[in-house]
């Protein structure tokens, strides 16, 4: 590659390799595929300073020209907007019909909370902290079923879910009162996967749904595509307001209802233990079938664990949903569905023709970290972190938040529900506060009807203590200002 | 736990104390989750070997009754009969109303040849042979990436795919002459879940999608659950028959087409390049979205690669599917999507919100396995194992096969493709080798209508040379007496 260098120049000498190869590129003289030489024969051949070198190719990196990987060297990749350029002189791209699920899928209003290199202190994401992962002993663990099962784990298996991880399960869920066979179990890619499949075998477009009011957002373009008509029962300080739901369910048949007993997100209620039988009652007596999203049930802090309303339903009313995605890492993507065996039936129909099976040494590893009892020990070493988080978090509501905001305090999980004077605005809110780097989510959020303006979720689970404690000092200093103001 | 032993009875004495357990299992005295004395002190205690305890265990856990992790002892399981007993006793169970989809999914034929221990020559299975895995170097990937970043990949990400590994198939594609930037590649979990997302996103109820006949059976209940109207076009020796497929897509606007141009599953058959160009101007000329399904791009084991459909492509009408399933293994569930960006677009909603993302320490893994160059040293590997084998297989139905019988010969790939004369019937054939624990996949599963009985598709990725000539004569002996018994 022969590069004239002009070393007078007020452009920069990487700056001039970095051009002259995005030329090459743009000429079609360096292809998709080809290989640059590597940094050090380039700034030999120069007579540059390699450094010099690799600061073109970072360029050339950071702005999609090439990919590197170590041990591979420097490749140039396809240009998009090469291609569309070419293409488009020459004929124009076909314009798919998309279906009306892709269609209602496209017209929600997908936000993207991405995080910013700006966002320092991050009371955002329901996700465990990925310092606290037991990564050392689950890569020990993978290692192990590699070494014994490798083969049989990365060649197809049962679309139901690893035996093994099943029955771990099963013993599992009878802890918690739950009596759920392995033919009761099926694994899948996270619960999100879990609500795709139910809403797929029980539901038509026109069936009416219920959600809890706040609720998971993440379910709302679930509910768009599969056009579910939503009714929204509101959540009150011990759960979903059951006299409201029983209204619903009278007025016109309802064929789900999806609940999050536990440490309901965003607001973090849990219903006792009379509401979770009255519940079950009125699911069976109205025919609806109930989706329990039991997601944090391993994250209870404080106070007596309360049955799970699967352990109180006799009828097969009731899908249970559980993951690891919160008491370990989202990154598994396994989680399972517990349900009568007729429903499991169809669910595994469902999984097969969408994916196979769930990855199956993911499988097993969980298996065998859980029965090895690391799951439980970890538990326990993040319940004492979390609990000191959450009751930092509290002490510094109490301490910073002017009169008028309330917030709730969870027994379990990673999230605090706050709730400013009606006058307030969250969104204005985190405007202000991303510029101290703090980063919430707003309350609307969490509606499907866009209220909730004044209302924001924190979650204490990936800060630590100064994290808390600066950043709901800005937060208060922030809203006792705006109020200032309206006054 | 004191078990009353009859060493003069004719009941063994491990049964007798499996049959104690169980017993107090069904009275409800064994609770799930509780966990069984340990076979050694059972054993001291009863006076018996342990190997005896061992075999009454064993039993107990073949029956269902409970569950046993290394390391962690035998615990009771949860009893579904027993629990279906209870529930039964007291009120019914729910009938769920199954949503249409479910109905139609039910509905499909689902054919279950689930390899037994009878079966010694698997013909069967369009899966490599797990025996070639290249175990190690895939855990020394994995370790690697959990090392390095296990925080990262053990969290939430990004929906459309790790980017590297985005990265590495663009370059990958761009050696076939497929120009995709990283935003033109979505990574899905198995071209299974690619087939349901594409579905999902192009297909409205009652929308024509042409497939190829024969074709991947595991097609038909995606296209029974979206509700396409099918239309099928024959496979010749060269793949689809482009003058019917012009012919239907004249008729009626058809929205999608499947096609497999390289190893067509199960023929065979491959395209060539002619017919790939007039395939690509049909599809345009129509406006009919092409599902390049290029499964064993990486198979091939004779004569020259052709570009693929989608580098003949300027309008983005075609889907481009791969996939490491076949050429490396099934169980990391990746693939892989080429799109046009509003294409892609549409896919990465769907996708976000089907399952968030496709694992991601499965793909760093792979983006790291791939880099480091071990992907194409295995297909070498590979490639000289399955070519002995095809021409094995091969010369065995040369040598055993009756006149009236002929098979394909593709030039990459797993399977061949046997047809006998039309008065045969191959699930029969199938029913009497199973007798000498043969196993294939008759015709019939490839046909939506059920033809091909005289059909069947022999894979070689999974039989060495023995068991190939072994399977082969016998199953010529078994074609040749049939044909003998008809005249």
């Amino acid at each position: 590659m022969l590069i004239k260098l002009d070393r007078d120049s007020h452009t920069p000498v990487y700056e001039q390799i970095k051009e002259h190869i995005v030329g090459l590129i743009l000429a079609g003289r360096l292809k998709p595929g080809d290989r640059l030489p590597s940094s050090r024969s380039l700034a030999e051949s120069l007579g540059v300073n390699r450094t010099t070198v690799c600061t073109a190719y970072e360029e050339l990196e950071a702005d999609g020209y090439v990919a590197s990987h170590v041990g591979q060297g420097t490749y140039v990749l396809p240009q998009q907007k090469l291609q569309v350029g070419i293409s488009s002189g020459q004929q124009s791209l076909l314009r798919p019909r998309f279906s009306r699920r892709s269609e209602l899928l496209h017209r929600h209003k997908w936000e993207h909370f991405g995080e910013g290199r700006v966002d320092r202190i991050l009371f955002s994401g329901l996700t465990p902290e990925e310092d606290l992962f037991p990564i050392e002993l689950f890569r020990s663990a993978i290692n192990n079923c590699l070494r014994e099962r490798g083969k049989q784990l990365l060649q197809y298996g049962d679309p139901q879910g690893y035996r093994p991880l099943r029955e771990y399960l099963s013993m599992r869920l009878a802890r918690y009162s739950i009596s759920a066979s392995v033919e009761q179990i099926v694994i899948v890619s996270g619960s999100q996967q879990g609500l795709d499949l139910v809403m797929r075998i029980l539901t038509d477009p026109g069936d009416r749904v219920v959600i809890e009011s706040p609720t998971y957002p993440e379910l709302f373009p679930v509910l768009a595509q599969y056009q579910a008509e939503i009714v929204t029962v509101p959540v009150g300080n011990y759960g979903l307001e059951l006299d409201q739901l029983e209204q619903r369910l009278r007025e016109k048949p309802v064929q789900l209802a999806y609940v999050m007993p536990n440490f309901h997100n965003p607001t973090g209620a849990t219903m006792q233990l009379e509401q979770r039988e009255k519940l079950v009652e009125i699911a069976q007596k109205y025919g609806t079938i109930l989706i329990e999203d039991d997601y944090e049930k391993d994250l209870r802090l404080e106070g007596t664990p309360i049955v799970p309303v699967k352990a109180l339903d006799s009828t097969g009313a009731v899908l249970y949903l559980g993951t690891f995605s919160k008491g370990l890492f989202p990154g598994a993507r396994v989680a399972w569905i517990v349900a009568q065996e007729a429903i499991v039936e169809r669910l595994v129909q469902a999984k097969r023709c969408l994916d196979f099976q769930t990855n199956l040494l993911m499988q097993a590893a969980l298996a065998e970290f859980c029965a090895q009892g690391y799951y439980d020990a970890h538990l326990k070493r993040i319940h004492k972190i979390y609990r000191l988080r959450r009751r930092r978090l509290l002490e510094a509501l109490e301490r910073e938040m002017p009169e008028g905001v309330s917030w709730t305090r969870p027994e379990g999980g990673y999230a605090v529900w706050v709730t400013m004077p009606q006058v307030l605005d969250a969104a204005e809110l985190l405007d202000e506060a991303r510029k101290h780097g703090i980063f919430f989510i707003p309350g609307t959020q969490f509606y499907i009807d866009g209220s909730g303006k004044n209302c924001f979720r924190l979650c204490f689970s990936r800060t630590d203590a100064e994290q808390i404690d600066e950043g709901v000092a800005v937060l208060g200093t922030l809203i006792r200002e705006k109020l200032r103001r309206i006054k």
